[in-house]
């Protein structure tokens, strides 16, 4: 496993009761969705009183924008990781590659991080929407790069990148690990948006 | 609009009040979800009691499916007008645009229908799931008549399949109407299809 999916284990949060809450709340926003969970049921997942679950976190939405913030920021990290460089054709197929394998892989988190924006704060969402921002300029810029070069025709930039990054997403709403290996979807996934943009 | 797009109406849900019921309980479970959507909340949306809902449908979950079930015919029936013969890379193309242009325009009641089918119950979503396989078989059976005649390359037949369907499927998470013209959207997603599999 790459550092990034050892990171998704949220050793980072700190102390552990903290951590249990964090995966006790994506585990219920993930089978119930955000606004039908309980303070009570994500502190009853992870062993604890309701009481003890504000001594961590002031709201069930602050634990949805712990969420969200580190899913986003996973999710940036494994595309910029995945740009290694070489022609415009090789940095989207890896990014592609990695991106989807990614959705597929940490299918659970990606869930609830891309179906429950409305539910965060707008001071939240406004704090996601730039790691949304930045994970779009990833795909943008080398779609850029491949018309510049005269590797791809692109005739709607932005309407394109949108795609491109809307098939890895959807990944989410139906994969199960019976569905395959993430790695040979993002292969597949890979072809099919170079296919799009190639000239 | 299109007969489909009317009948999206519900106009043939009687009497008036089951249909102010059907309109209510999709707005209320766009907006928070099916499991945090109470019968009391769906009743109140319709103007009426919640012991007034029971006369109509005897639950909330009787509700989601009879939205589940008329959405998922109203997509498959789209998908089905929108095949107008000619070569292959024309019947995609028609199916994409149409598809895409239909997740557009009917976004609320698709992401209902996309999101909440673990809502079902075994019965409704193996009924539900059967419409599914339809609507992937007017996509599949397109691609396989592009490779038999030599128009179409697709080495993965069935993950094609689902990654041309899952594009037009997602555009129901990120659509709102400032984001442009659903005809327009359906165009460019036409384009892109195409050019996954072309030879």
């Amino acid at each position: 496993m790459s550092a990034v999916t050892d990171s998704l284990d949220w050793d980072h949060v700190e102390p552990a009761a903290a951590r249990r809450l964090i995966r006790g709340a994506i585990d219920a926003f993930a089978e119930r969705g955000f606004q039908a969970t309980t303070t009570r049921d994500i502190a009853s997942r992870a062993g604890m009183s309701p009481a003890a679950l504000y001594v961590h976190y002031p709201s069930k939405e602050r634990l949805l924008f712990e969420i969200s913030l580190y899913g986003h920021n996973a999710a940036l990290e494994v595309l910029r990781s995945a740009d290694q460089g070489g022609t415009p054709a090789d940095r989207l197929r890896g990014l592609v590659a990695a991106f989807t394998a990614w959705h597929a892989r940490h299918h659970t988190i990606a869930h609830v991080v891309q179906y429950e924006l409305n539910a965060l704060s707008p001071e939240h969402l406004a704090e996601v929407a730039t790691i949304r921002r930045a994970i779009s300029t990833e795909i943008e810029q080398v779609l850029a790069d491949g018309v510049q070069d005269g590797s791809f025709a692109v005739p709607d930039l932005p309407g394109t990148t949108l795609a491109v990054l809307s098939l890895s997403i959807d990944v989410a709403r139906w994969y199960t690990p019976h569905r395959g290996d993430p790695d040979a979807l993002g292969k597949l996934y890979a072809d099919l948006a170079h296919r799009m943009v190639q000239t």
